[in-house]
């Protein structure tokens, strides 16, 4: 391992547990959209990016990005993540992705880049303060809705008052955006949030794809009933329905390769324990790369739920629908990082990404590609979130000889 | 059908309906241990049972008692059943019984019976307000344990208090007891809260016995993890354990004859749609008449649990469990109700109580019968609770010939 990675990827922990700091819930790491502790990280993240050599700025969106600027003006190069967090969250998911970008920029500030490098830290990902995840991303990308503006928070706060009392403009969110013919690329390092590469034994995994989710609320009816007194046969139990359709999920799913079905959060009423459940309410999480793979699922389970419901006599009912489709990394960027790994360690693993990025956004606009880290323990959204000083160092090694690459390559095509 | 005793259940329903007015809840019905609407209940009920020439008193229990003297003073035949609500209930649930007890003493009150015959309004049976059911009976049966009087309800007012507020004499609550020796039997005639009187066609059932009861807290214990990046194979869903485990439930309670099992409610843990659920918390109530049937199914039923969990590489726990052994009608005072009912209607239907009555207690001090009605719809703790006049009607003559056989065959034993 090259020690100054090794010692670059002591800071970026060292940063992680200082970022870790700035949160809203004493004891815990809870830092939303636009809240003060976003700002104690913007200034601490803006006074790294100086001393990295880069310009730092927030953007009308409270994106922090900073440039490293290159010897040429057309292109940028952008690699970042995000810095908001869940509430109760770990250290790392979103901001060792922010800080491993600015510590591959310290590496390469003696290099003149043919680009401009721009380190970003999106503003908001995780969607909890009003309800919409990607709103940074989705002002990079040029497709921020500001209708979006009228939403409010918990305490019935707008988002256009959030952003003003933070010191941004609303109405210039345009100002943010990067336009598709300057932008050579995003790339996301990112914990795995996943067990793959632990299985495998592999620090650093390359992402193919974001697969495409369709998330479906759904309701089993059947009749109430006193659990001491109606017979067994005759009952029309809906929590026997829903568990006979639990079971026709988890076995779907284990047949269909790749794809992932989950009954995630299920409310039961009355909920009594001596009154037979009439009805029950339960979400299904289903996703997979190949969107048709996906609707097939969604298909083969909603017929799944009605043939449950009707062998117990009760209803099922799609209440909700929603989906987004899969995202591909960039063939040749993906192409170009695998190449990368491939030089630093035992070859890559090649996973999709079960989970949202705002890779999943900027990858609709750009070129994308996400270079996962191994995720000891797997637990993401919580405390216990981990990583090894290793496989930061290597990210850190990888991403720098990544850009290098990418710069003799369009130096190469520029002149040719 | 008897115009005296059709004339005596129109106004039975007419006293439901009234009684229903007694609440502390405007629109809905709900009437708790030694509240105000309690009290109002009190005054009506001892008005009519003065009209029908019983005497009436209230305990010191709350129970309302009216005594239609006989010629004889040793024993006493008791009549009733329960005067409380549950929230949000139907007009009939333990009033029905009531007034129909007091228009059976109507009927009878130009009979010189040689025996005192007691018309029973239990204060306390749903056990809502002091999370402890059967109070009223508990003290007519002598057993009342003086512990009780600390418990609080929601308000933390201690039964004591409540008591004491009410004008009643805690200290003295052995003054409610009837002794063995004295009591001739407890009859108590009550909605089924069941469809078997409705599917069969008949107005009446004779109860052999109320069904033992065992209720569990149980719990699945897996691994919480993200439902997008969580491969299928390796998941440790408790949600999909749990699932297998209540269509075990069910099977195996289709194939006991008899038994009822019932999983009526389930927390999931964290419940995030996104997130494999981690932890399942549930209850199972599990009936049968026969001690050892139901006993067998519980074992039956936690190995299952054991087998669903070990499937998915979760863990099984039986976190609490309490039971209640069942309680058989008095053979010869059931032998008699049948009679009563074949004089009067089609033959009566035996069947079984799965809920739990007055009776369960009464039933473990003095020989007891109950008397079904037909409940249409079978919904019982709910607005929508109905029966109908003319089952009323037939109830109140079954259970007027019911005492006089019980009368002629006392003087006949008394004589020999």
């Amino acid at each position: 391992m090259d020690s100054r990675a090794t010692t670059l990827a002591q800071s970026v922990l060292a940063r992680c547990d200082e970022l870790g700091q700035c949160s809203s819930e004493p004891g815990r790491i809870t830092r939303l959209y636009l809240d003060e502790p976003m700002r104690a990280v913007h200034v601490r993240l803006s006074e790294w990016m100086h001393q990295a050599g880069l310009s730092p700025h927030v953007d009308n969106a409270g994106n922090c990005i900073g440039r490293l600027r290159g010897h040429r003006e057309e292109k940028v190069l952008l690699i970042g993540s995000h810095l908001d967090s869940v509430p109760g969250a770990g250290r790392y998911d979103g901001v060792l992705g922010v800080l491993i970008a600015v510590a591959v920029s310290e590496l390469l500030a003696d290099h003149q880049l043919p680009f401009h490098l721009d380190v970003i830290g999106f503003s908001e990902e995780e969607g909890v303060r009003f309800k919409m995840p990607y709103l940074g991303s989705a002002a990079v990308a040029g497709r921020f809705d500001p209708a979006w503006l009228l939403r409010e928070d918990e305490q019935r706060i707008t988002m256009r008052d959030a952003m003003s009392s933070f010191g941004l403009s609303p109405d210039d969110l345009d100002s943010c955006r990067y336009h598709t013919d300057q932008v050579i690329g995003y790339i996301e390092p990112h914990l795995e949030q996943g067990p793959v590469l632990e299985r495998s034994g592999q620090p650093l995994g390359v992402v193919t794809g974001i697969v495409g989710q369709s998330r479906l609320q759904l309701a089993f009816r059947g009749e109430a009933g006193h659990a001491g007194t109606a017979p067994m046969a005759g009952r029309r139990d809906a929590l026997v329905a829903a568990s006979a359709f639990i079971q026709e999920v988890r076995n779907t799913a284990l047949n269909i390769d790749g794809l992932k079905a989950t009954v995630g959060s299920m409310r039961v009423h009355p909920n009594t324990p001596n009154v037979i459940p009439g009805s029950v309410e339960l979400t299904l999480d289903i996703r997979h790369l190949a969107d048709d793979v996906r609707n097939h699922g969604v298909e083969t389970l909603v017929a799944a739920g009605h043939r449950s419901a009707e062998a117990e006599g009760c209803t099922f009912e799609v209440l909700e629908e929603t989906s987004q489709h899969s995202v591909n990394a960039d063939a040749q960027l993906m192409s170009m990082l695998t190449d990368a790994v491939n030089e630093c360690c035992a070859g890559p693993v090649l996973l999709e990404s079960g989970a949202g990025h705002d890779a999943v956004i900027m990858g609709q606009h750009f070129p994308m590609a996400m270079l996962f880290l191994r995720h000891p323990g797997g637990v993401s959204h919580h405390p216990d979130e981990r990583v090894e000083l290793d496989d930061v160092a290597v990210a850190i090694e990888v991403l720098g000889r990544y850009v290098l690459r990418l710069a003799e390559q369009f130096t190469h095509q520029q002149s040719v």
